[in-house]
Formats: C-alpha cells, structure tokens, sequence
C-alpha cells in the first residue's frame, strides 16, 4: 500500500488568499453594482505593463529558436551564463558585494526556491519564523515534517516565532535560544519593513556564533529608497558563512507571470552532518538543482538579462516609482484617517493598524461592504498580524488615488 | 548547527552526462581537426526549430503583457484553463480516455515533476524501478532518504531493480514482492521499448491488487506509431485508481529549452495514512503544487496551447515524422552493421547491443574516436544497461545519414 506524506494533513485548510477570493465573490454576487466599483489591493501581484527591453528581447529570443542554427534546447539547469554574469555584475559586484557568476543560481521563483531549499537540510534543525510571516516558509516546513500538530492560533508546535510588532519596528531581535535555519524577509512581506545595517549584523553575527543558516529573502530589494538599508544580506561583513539569498524579478520587473528569480548559495556557506563534520551547501543545492529542475525557459531568461541594459534599468525604476508614488499616497491616506501606518517607505506593502477593537477579518470585511476595496487581513499572515491589515501598492495611479479617496471617507 | 540532508552523500559523484562532456572534451582537445566531424547522438535534446504556430502564440502572449489591459500577473499555479482544457481534450478525451481539466497541473518539465512527486508520498514506501533506467528516479529517492547506500555496480539498497532485456522485450514482468510506488517509462527512454496493452495491464491489476502507484513517465508518448499501443496508461481500465502520468511538450513540440510539461492526478486515486485510512492524492498534490510553485510563465502556455491548433498540429507530426526517419537510418545502419538493434520505432532513441566483449564506455571511447560520433554508454543507465549503447534520433538528415555511414564504415 503506497503511503502518504501525511505531515500534509497538519496544513490548516484554508490559505489566506482562497478565503480572500471567496468573500469577495460572496459579495460581488449578492452586490453587482457595487463589484463594478471594486478595487483589489490585496494580493501582492504586480499590474502594469511588462517593460518594453524584456519585450523585446523575449521576441528575439523567440525568434532565435525558429532557425536551426541559433535554437538552443537544454540550457544549463543553473541558468545561462549571461543571465548569471548580468545579475553577479549588476546586483552584486557594482555594489561592492562579493558574490561569484557559478553562486547563483537561476530559477522560476523565490516561492519554489524558499520552498525547494529544504531539501538540503535535514530533519533534525530547528526552525525559526518571523509571526507575522509569508505562509510558504511555514506550509514547506509542516509538509517536511518539521512540526509537530497547529494549535488554535494556527501556530505549530516545534517552530520558533519570532514577534515582530512596533516595539522592534518588525524586526526581531536574535533568540535566547538556538535556531538552526531563520527566514528572515526585507522589505518584508507583509509588513513593508525593512532591517538596518545594525540589525542585521547582529543576526549575521548570531548565526556565525550558533553555526544557524540565514534564508534571506529580498524579493523586494529594489523597493528599498535608502542607500544606507542593505538590499542583499552579502553586504554584510560574514555573512558568505551563513546566510543564503533569495531575489526574483517578479516585483522588479514585473514578472510575476513570466517566472524568473534566483538563488545565492555562497561556497563559503556550510552545514554539518550527522557526524558532526562541516559540508559545503553549495554543491548541495547544485545536485539538487540540476537533478529536480530543468532551467528557466530560454526567451524568459534572456527578457530577464534585458532588464540590466540601460533601457532596461530606466523601465524597471520607472515601475518602482510608480509603485512607491502608489504606496505614498495609499500611506498618507491611512495616516489622514487616524490609523497607526508603518511600511511603505521601501516597500510596495502599507502595514496598516486596525482602528480599536476591529479584528483583522472586521477590517477586511468592513472595506470590502463600506469602501469595495479588498485588503489583506494581517491575521492571514500569523497571530502577531491580528489587528492590522496589509494594502498592497500594486496598483494603477487612478486606483491607488481612489482608494484612498474612499479610506478618507470611511466612517470607522 | 544547521544540518545538512545527509542523505545527498550517498549520490555518486558522477553523473553520466558530465562523464561524457568530460571525454568528449579531452578528444577534442586533443584532436581539433576531428573535433570539426564531431556529431552528437548522446543527450536526448531536440535539436529542431520550434514550431511556427508556438512560435507566432507566444510572441503574441508577449504583446498582450506589454498592454496595461491585457496584461497577466501570476497565474493558476495549476496552470491556466486554456491550457488545461486543451490538452484534456486533444490528449484524452477525444481518444475516449477520460481525464477531466482539474486533474491535469501543468508544470515546467517532467524531470521536476517526477522529482517532486516524491513530496507527497510518506518515507515507508518500498520504490520499484526498471533496469535500466532514468537517473532522476533514482537519484531522487536517494535525496529523499528511501534507499541506503551504493554498491559498487552503483545499485542503491532498498530498491527494487526490475531487469530489463531482450528476454522481456525491456518491460518488466510483475515482481513476485510487494513494491509501493513503481516508475514504468514508455516509450522508454534509454531503450525505446514500448508496453503492450496485455502489459500495462498487467501492471495496474498488479498495483490495483497491492494498492501501489504506478509513476507513469509517457514524454516520448508522441512518438508511438502503432494505435494498438497505448500513448497513455489511462487507456487500461482501472489505471484512474492505480497511477499518475506525466508527459511533456519538451520531445513532441521540440520545447526543451522552453519548459512546459503537464501531470495527471486523477482524483480517484489514493493512498494510505498510517492509521491505514485511505485518503486521496489529488489533494495533496494540489497543495503541493500551489505552495512549492508559481505556474508556468504565461507566453509559455500560450505557446503549448497553440500545439493544439490545426497548424500546429501539422508542425508536431512535421518534427515526430523526421526524428522517426532518423531513427529508422540509425536502426537500419546499426542492424547492418551486424549489431543487435531494440527501439527506434515507437521513441526517439535506438538501443544498441555493444560488440562482442566491449563494455559500454569502450564502444563510447571507440566510437568517438573512430567515427567522432558521440553515443550514450549503456551503463550509465544501470548495471543491467552494461553492454549496450544508446543512439539518439534527435538530429539534423544530413547528421543521422552521415552518423549511419560512419556507423558502417567502423571496423570492430
């Protein structure tokens, strides 16, 4: 009798966005009028166009494989060498930041890389979260059986949470105790924030001491407006030995649809077995990578080596203020209101405080009937969340304006 | 200390492919005026342009996101109605096998998923492979920690190798022992044996008997000329309760480097809890899909779609109907050449027995040197490949004939 993966029956039911969907179309259904008014700010998926060098480039590359001579098949499962050198050169090394061509490697996503990085590791590590949290780094760790059973909370016996509120402006200090594999995200999703210079030497200099691996995830990187905050965890001195990062086109961009992202395993950055011995990960995640993944598509991969030419680059941070000027106006509007604001600054998510007494569920609902503007409810994303809710950014100027029209004129 | 998934020790260093670029790479080296004669038959990569309907759809996908109304975001990560409906449809419906739309996930590759697959079946299982056979089946069982070590043939303990030969046509018979989760190939690949009706079925009252899951890797299922042959393992009443299948654009529509495949979950199928409870797949494989990936870029979608459309169907037989006339020069040159000759009439690939006394890398090193053709060893498929030879259809005319005449002019 083949058997189940029966840690999957630990997952809660409903992930935060099907519940999301089925209000919404609970209310859409009872109030046509009112749906034709609907503003959707709740998932955090990018809305304009794709920049016109990634176009261009993925027609070219198109048309390359429409003629013998220049089609390619198989690339290499790492990604191809333009694209790696583009982004070691661009992302990494005209910053300052060491980090070699062959330590990145090229993928579909930062969710399956979060996801896909668990493999490496073993079964005996203890895993810390930040509460509140993107869900995929907890659901990937239920489905490893690296939990044990959800209490009412929705929290898992086993995981380390790690409480982010204003006190530690949503960054949290390093535990007491000993944590073996730390998600860390900045700029956070959901809460916009993002970690200081100082912050983040101090986790650098934690996991160096408890020989804990850091899972860095910047995919939001290029949100952040102020040169002194790091956007990649390697800017910090050490941290080659501990701390692997995740980054994606996908909010950059604008790729969410055309699925391309990146991994950095540094090959300074080790593990130890059973036995007690240090292992390089590095080679690990090659394996793993070139045994389970096939490469990103060729055309995608070179739209993506399109966004590093000097077209390229202007289109990519035309987005990115156009997002943040969204993100500005949605923040003043929430502050107009009386409403405690955090995130924003560098970054597309306003983290938003419910005003007193509403649950994170009332909030929603309560925009949703009085404003027809969907939000996300910051509980979705653990119980630190509850009393707050997350606007995303990712919007059209005229609809972030409206939006915070109608956030003015809430009777609260 | 973050532990490393000790398990990846026990993976022999070598996998065949780099052995080969290795060897190929010396000879070269050494020889470059016969490096320019050099003609590859190993990797089993297309080497075909893509076809013009795929072609015309996805820079037309392109387009789309380049217009703020039309654009896409993230899609279903299951993969887009369009696509799933297509190939419901075209693949199986109007064969008379029933697969409905949401039992079919479209992914980037069957390496991934037949990797993946993996995640939703417990560690308890005892996993039947045939011999020889595709590394990743094997290799993925040793991440996932269900084998122990190698012996020196590079068999893994725990496997349950099913032998394949002349004397089976390559198709296993039943094994007398239980065996939980059971990878079956055809078209096969390496060998380009094809199973017989009688002999699918065979294997799904076996599995139906013991409750075991049949892994069903149809990829070359295209290539099949004989109706009587089943292109899929649901065409065997009963399999909807026994087997997922995958299958891929990758060798009908020449999509190696642009990555689009698809996996069927039916949703009768399932497995056991440990308490013993039967509990469905299909489930858990959605979970599975929706948390560890982020669906299939968009303009790729619309490419596999358009595979569908009356051209384009036209331009995938156009690319089955050459590699199958290279196939029959190789098969016919091999034969004469008086070597015993399997596959190549149903798959891309002809399985070639070694000449008297020569192992597998002596007819590789021999024939690169010799004719400067490169094949794939046998053995490095498994031990029950040593003595055996691959040659890969997938090639220009001009190549394969060429290939066939160096084939006869070799002195053994």
């Amino acid at each position: 009798m083949a058997q189940i993966n029966a840690h999957y029956l630990k997952l809660k039911a409903g992930y935060l966005f099907p519940e999301i969907a089925r209000r919404v179309k609970a209310f859409t259904d009872a109030n046509p009028e009112a749906a034709k008014r609907l503003i959707r700010c709740g998932i955090g998926d990018v809305t304009e166009p794709l920049p016109e060098a990634a176009r261009t480039a993925m027609k070219k590359a198109v048309d390359e494989l429409g003629d013998r001579a220049s089609f390619r098949g198989y690339g290499p499962e790492q990604g191809y060498d333009f694209l790696r050198s583009a982004i070691g050169q661009h992302e990494y090394r005209s910053r300052g930041v060491e980090v070699a061509d062959d330590e990145i490697f090229i993928s579909d996503g930062s969710k399956c890389d979060t996801g896909n990085i668990l493999d490496i590791f073993g079964g005996g590590n203890t895993i810390a979260i930040t509460d509140p949290v993107y869900p995929v780094y907890v659901d990937t760790n239920v489905m490893a059986g690296h939990t044990g059973e959800a209490d009412d909370s929705g929290a898992y016996s086993g995981l380390v949470y790690l409480k982010c509120g204003p006190a530690n402006g949503f960054v949290p200090e390093v535990p007491q105790e000993k944590a073996d594999l730390i998600y860390l995200c900045y700029p956070n999703n959901p809460t916009g924030a993002v970690a200081t210079r100082a912050q983040l030497e101090a986790w650098v200099a934690y996991a160096r001491q408890h020989g804990s691996i850091l899972l860095y995830d910047a995919a939001y990187g290029d949100y952040i407006q102020d040169p002194s905050i790091p956007r990649s965890i390697y800017e910090i001195p050490g941290a080659r030995e501990c701390a692997i990062e995740f980054r994606s086109f996908s909010k950059s961009g604008g790729f969410t649809g055309v699925r391309c992202a990146w991994t950095v395993v540094p090959k300074a950055l080790t593990g130890t077995t059973p036995e007690g011995a240090r292992h390089p990960l590095h080679p690990l995640w090659s394996r793993r990578h070139t045994t389970k993944f096939n490469g990103v598509s060729y055309p995608v991969q070179r739209a993506a080596e399109a966004l590093y030419s000097p077209e390229g680059k202007a289109q990519v941070q035309a987005l990115i203020t156009h997002y943040m000027g969204n993100a500005k106006i949605l923040r003043e509007a929430a502050a107009a209101a009386g409403l405690p604001v955090y995130g924003g600054e560098h970054a597309p998510y306003i983290w938003v405080g419910a005003p007193k007494g509403l649950s994170s569920w009332q909030v929603f609902d309560r925009m949703l009937e009085a404003a027809c503007v969907v939000i996300t409810p910051g509980s979705g994303f653990g119980s630190a969340g509850e009393g707050y809710f997350r606007i995303s950014a990712f919007n059209s100027r005229a609809n972030a304006e409206e939006v915070a029209r109608r956030l003015g004129a809430m009777a609260w």
